[in-house]
């Protein structure tokens, strides 16, 4: 069968979510309240809906996915996954090198798979509004979206650096017709107290969510969406992996190694988790996330408890950190700028059946390139993590002569990311080099795992 | 059927581009040359390889359509067609509202559909570079993009405006391997001529053809390519509509209005040409272009030969036109800021089987909004026209109770267009008065068709 595009037909979207956690070897360590004690479903009432923190908690190895959740899915799903014949021919490589792209979506990234089904459970249960953060903009974009199709309204408190660097994110936001303020704001405690610190600061993610947290949780008809990091998150985003697999059933191979970028580890988590499947099965294959080498969180983190946020205003989670106070440098690729990890991506890398790997700036930029000449799709900078080992893989294949089936997520387009490409062609990105004993100093004084 | 999106499997691809020329109620003028006597292949050959000729001037209704054009033709094609039942629920119409989307493509609109076959046939003739213009973008995206699929060097002219306020632009053709100079340059006798005249010109989107024709015509490696207008481009553009007519087949609907908007003309007869067989057998169907009243050429116009360039280098065209020296004011559809349109359109307007109506800028935005927050996908401006008359004619059968099937062309993603989205949220868009009166004299110098 020819196999340079592989689709599904509509009745094929999955059906259900995969939940790796009912296939753990052994059970995920409890996040913990302030008090060091662990925590309880009642704990993240404030914030979730009933349904998602069933999810969160859930050890039902199968979950259904709402019709109203398909029913937009199919605005961009299946997505396709297509062969890089061009790529592989300029790299001469014997490896078949295959992606799954989800920027088709109306936000351009994979991140709509979550905040879709995030958006109805809580309308489901009532909720009126949305709080959440967002760095780069593609998460914020996604829940605005997600609002809008299930009538809720939507408020985005933007790291400011990003509110005043990319005002067509925000104007994307807006069209949608969610409400976006620059973070930190005098709109929350969190916020003013920030300000007060010092009135000039850039913001970060972590205050941000900060703020977002405690505006939901100080608000009954207010809940939070988070786009990355939680268990019920990376199973949402389980529908690429599981797509995937079918597509692969479809022309009979199988991948030998699956690649995707990491930041909170939903798009590596929803990629990989559904082929751990065949791992326990027996089959050979290899799952590698791919983090930038400025924040190298699983390659260089403590697999420790530590806060999701900068106030610690979140339950400490067990995963994979830089510490909550790291502020990565200004790389261009947003969405891998988190200190800390999945806890569940953390989990199964600890037990050694996940692989990590930290790549430069500068070498993604140069795949991404490569890629958008030889196969038409221009990737988003978080993207090409995954596409410069993806291309590393095929030169390994090409030395050794095997004909290796590589599998990358291409998690979402660079049509917002423009300037960074910009700055890359007139020789203005550097590689950043990551402040390694400094790191190491504040790590020791967390609590392992 | 199940009718909220209509998917065309990879088979359906059209294997032929239909070729309305063959259909018409009688022959097309010629184009003229300069010394007013209609020209022939020849005068074409400097520019342009000779199956895109033979395809400008043929009478085959069927024209196949390479396997290579057609394979990368598949990383977005077939596209999908949508049913807008949001956007229905919100108008409380009994009207059925589909769209068909063309912004999945790598470059975000439809303007790949014929960059790609002109790229192609380029290439087999042994040409190794193309030069082209452009205004907003699109275009110079979409042939930088095809010409890296086919190894071809590409030079853009794009329009000293655009050049300086849409850096991103720039930086996706450059992406693709693209080189993209400021027009006037010094590297065309019309761009120096330009700069003698008005060393701070803005550039205009004429004037930038006039350079890009130039620089082909100087070299033998070297042709031109032209994004919409043509014959051969509008030809390569009724993927659009053969496939949205396979679409409807598959649910057993027919469109009583089909919609696109139209400023070269290439989108709106892409759309709309392959209807008129269903029209010539006796189905009732409109076909309508929506073009912006600020730049009125079907509605306000006039059927004349006119030269497609500010400096009168193309031949001379039947057409209806504003005059070559019109400059549209700065509207942020930038696509349809072209003083001309496409012969086969004029001609097929004039004969009245074509419809056409033009709509004010901000009645555009206030649909596109409408547009994003019911049905999720964030439209272009241009697409904006297309979605502001469907809403128009949704809103018609409210009054009247009739539920007529109304498509529409998304033509394009507006993800490079936020700033125009700004703009508009900030209240500083405005609507443009056409000055009527002015165009009008200029325009009775020129000779009727």
């Amino acid at each position: 069968m020819d196999d340079i595009k592989i689709i599904l037909s509509e009745t094929e979207i999955p059906t259900h979510w995969y939940n790796v956690a009912a296939d753990l070897p052994t059970p995920l360590p409890p996040p913990l309240g302030p008090d060091g004690q662990p925590i309880g479903p009642d704990a993240l009432a404030a914030i979730f809906p009933e349904a998602l923190i069933e999810q969160e908690m859930s050890q039902e190895r199968w979950i259904p996915i709402p019709e109203p959740v398909r029913d937009i899915y199919r605005l961009w799903r299946p997505s396709p996954m297509f062969r890089a014949r061009r790529l592989e021919q300029a790299l001469a490589t014997p490896a078949r090198i295959f992606y799954k792209y989800e920027g088709g979506s109306p936000a351009g990234s994979h991140k709509p798979n979550t905040a879709v089904a995030q958006a109805y459970y809580n309308q489901q249960e009532g909720i009126r509004r949305l709080t959440t953060e967002t760095g780069a903009g593609q998460w914020g974009s996604s829940i605005a979206l997600a609002g809008a199709m299930f009538g809720l309204t939507v408020r985005v408190y933007m790291v400011r650096v990003s509110y005043q660097q990319k005002p067509f994110r925000r104007s994307m936001m807006e069209t949608w017709g969610a409400e976006v303020f620059s973070s930190p704001s005098e709109m929350t405690q969190s916020g003013r107290d920030a300000l007060a610190r010092d009135p000039e600061t850039p913001g970060s993610l972590g205050l941000a969510i900060s703020e977002a947290v405690e505006d939901a949780a100080s608000r009954a008809d207010s809940h939070y969406a988070l786009g990355s990091v939680l268990n019920h998150v990376v199973l949402h985003q389980t529908v690429i992996g599981l797509e995937a697999r079918a597509q692969f059933k479809k022309i009979g191979l199988f991948p030998d190694v699956v690649i995707a970028c990491c930041g909170g580890g939903s798009n590596f988590g929803g990629t990989a988790f559904p082929f751990l499947m065949d791992k326990a099965a027996g089959r050979a294959i290899r799952l590698v996330a791919v983090e930038p080498d400025s924040c190298p969180t699983l390659t260089k983190g403590r697999y420790c408890y530590d806060s999701g946020d900068t106030a610690c205003l979140t339950p400490l989670m067990p995963m994979y950190t830089l510490g909550h106070n790291f502020m990565p440098p200004g790389i261009h690729a947003g969405g891998l700028r988190y200190h800390g990890d999945s806890p569940l991506v953390s989990h199964l890398y600890h037990q050694g059946l996940l692989e990590a790997v930290a790549v430069p700036q500068l070498a993604t930029f140069k795949a991404g390139v490569l890629f958008a000449q030889t196969e038409g799709i221009l990737p988003a900078p978080e993207s090409n993590h995954a596409i410069r080992v993806a291309i590393d893989e095929a030169l390994q294949c090409k030395e050794s002569g095997e004909p290796k089936t590589i599998l990358f997520t291409l998690s979402g387009h660079g049509h917002f990311d423009m300037a960074a490409y910009d700055r890359y062609f007139a020789g203005k990105l550097e590689d950043y080099s990551y402040p390694e004993a400094e790191i190491a100093a504040s790590l020791a004084e967390l609590r392992a795992v």
